[in-house]
């Protein structure tokens, strides 16, 4: 694969929606399909971004959110981990707040911090307030994405937004936060705002998926990242109707949906009932007992599909203990049923990157069945 | 009760082990037996400090650590809650670092970052050079139970430590962490080192809660705050055998353990195991379903008791919503077989004290069985 430049590629950014490429042979989408591939798929949560030298070479300057909505940087930064690694599925480099900002909400990345959010969402006023999408506003992502199409050769490319909750958590709070009490507060003590303000990011996460899915990308991610500080009641009540609005409104987009959050193992029947075709889970759970959760709860559903879920802070326990833990995931995978291999939350920034090479061959020797 | 000032109780921190308070009545002491109280008992983790005015007031200009080692400011401490809420106990104000800190450990306690220390330990010669504690070196703290004992009329009064995995996380990051890779990496790239250092603190903490219960405090709990980041795998094999020695060493101590952490739904039985008497469970997973596990996990052992489990975030969302979840908390308490009612976490620095004393009141209300 060739290296783009962002000046080189903003100029070449044609529209037209291009049909998705056939990519019967994909790993990663056999086993998201849940059909036997031919060898253990392996990505990770957040391979394009902070870890890599090359990546912050090219990133040196630009802001986060600028770099996510500049087609040739996003396209180039997204394909790096697949040149450095060989993973089995491109994620598009974004973050969960690029639709927000592009509808016009004034929320920041602030390096150190996160999302920080100037005017919080609080009020019933503020929520009518609250900017929908409109897929236009987006177009660079979609630009970036036809850049991609063009340059992954087999490898699948998976398209991703911020679960409402997650999305909630930020606006409500104003930034990051460790508690969320605001974010309960407001779901307890006013219920209608909180389901008003949650359909609404519903309706925008949609829409961003669907720029997506319309641009090519052959899987989706919905990261619900705080959805573990919720109760299994407080998620059904709350948060699930959203996501499914989300994951349902992409039922007949042909594209695997996966869902994930950290610190959820309580949570998965609720999250795969929200419409997912895989259930991501973190470190916590082995995945085997994720599976036999997840059938246990839906024992008429298809036979479940799971994705992860290696501690990415094993990463920083050199290569013999890196090797020995990916090969108990993968065999709880292969316990499961049916695996995706991944970390079980993002990479870690000061992750070294020969490590997550290292870490895909190790992978790919493990059987299949 | 009347009210101690510092000066006033450091001089009168007289020696010589009293004989612990005969208090066959009081509710907390009951349910943590597994016996029927005459109500249902609560108390608040964070009960004691920064929520309330009058401890700001207290503490203003003194540093935290030195708070924790002046008999009467941390015997006052203790005591505000209790004249305030009306709870069913007292927790003594201290910290997780005290033992450390005494024991000769440079580790302070910095104001919106937390325990921070100056030299972190990650090898065998570090873990060598990592002070025991002598229990005169805690001395202060004995005293100021002696003191409490004499102004607490017939409220318990619960010790408490951290536990060796969470104070291992501070001692090898060198602070907190999000993540724990540095632990995680320790633990299983050097599992020897990890033993070592998770050995020795185990004897801190259990010197510790020895001179608590030498001076008369009527329970104990071992806060295990991070262990949550633990798969339960890794729990059992890092970490519970070295709270178990803690625990384990307090059985014919004559007082109720209380064994908690944050986000361990996954944990719970192998948390019992280590020895506790009473399980704390957050906000996560109902107490019903928290014993149902205890249960399923060790039937042939006593019925569990379990402690919890309010969101602390749920205080900010009025008070209806308050009396209704705890309410609720209630209701799965009974649900429980037996049940001190708590929050799930710490009381936040934000929470307005007025709450906490309703909150009381409410539970206070609630049909035992």
């Amino acid at each position: 694969m060739s290296e783009m430049t962002s000046t080189q590629v903003t100029t070449a950014s044609g529209r037209g929606t291009p049909a998705r490429r056939p990519l019967p042979d994909a790993p990663f989408l056999a086993a998201a399909r849940g059909e036997t591939p031919s060898r253990v798929p392996v990505w990770f949560m957040r391979q394009a971004g902070r870890s890599l030298p090359e990546y912050r070479e090219l990133r040196a300057g630009t802001p986060m959110l600028a770099a996510c909505t500049d087609p040739g940087m996003l396209a180039e930064i997204t394909l790096q981990p697949v040149r450095r690694h060989g993973v089995d599925a491109a994620i598009l480099f974004s973050d969960i707040v690029v639709p927000l900002r592009a509808a016009g909400v004034d929320v920041d990345i602030v390096a150190g911090t996160g999302p920080v959010v100037a005017n919080p969402v609080r009020s019933d006023a503020d929520v009518a307030n609250l900017p929908l999408l409109d897929p236009d506003q987006v177009s660079p992502v979609a630009d970036g994405i036809r850049l991609l199409l063009g340059e992954l050769a087999d490898t699948p490319l998976i398209g991703f937004a911020g679960a409402p909750f997650t999305l909630a958590s930020y606006l409500v709070e104003g930034g990051p936060s460790r508690n969320h009490e605001r974010t309960k507060a407001l779901m307890h003590a006013a219920p209608a705002t909180w389901h008003a303000l949650l359909d609404r990011l519903a309706t925008v996460a949609l829409t961003f998926l669907n720029v997506q899915v319309a641009a090519g990308v052959d899987a989706v991610q919905l990261f619900d990242s705080w959805a573990g500080a919720l109760s299994e009641a407080e998620y059904r009540e709350f948060v699930l109707p959203h996501s499914a609005k989300v994951l349902g409104g992409l039922a007949d987009a042909g594209v695997p949906r996966i869902h994930f959050g950290v610190g959820t193992a309580e949570l998965l029947p609720a999250m795969r009932s929200a419409g997912a075709d895989v259930v991501g889970v973190d470190w916590r759970l082995p995945l085997d007992r994720a599976a036999a959760r997840l059938r246990a709860a839906a024992p008429e559903a298809a036979e479940p599909v799971v994705q992860g879920n290696l501690d990415p802070a094993v990463l920083f326990a050199g290569s013999s203990v890196v090797a020995e833990q990916a090969r108990r995931v993968a065999a709880e995978g292969r316990a499961a049923g049916g695996h995706v291999f991944n970390l079980g939350h993002g990479v870690l920034p000061d992750t070294d990157p020969d490590v997550l090479t290292r870490l895909v061959e190790v992978v790919h020797e493990q059987p299949v069945r």
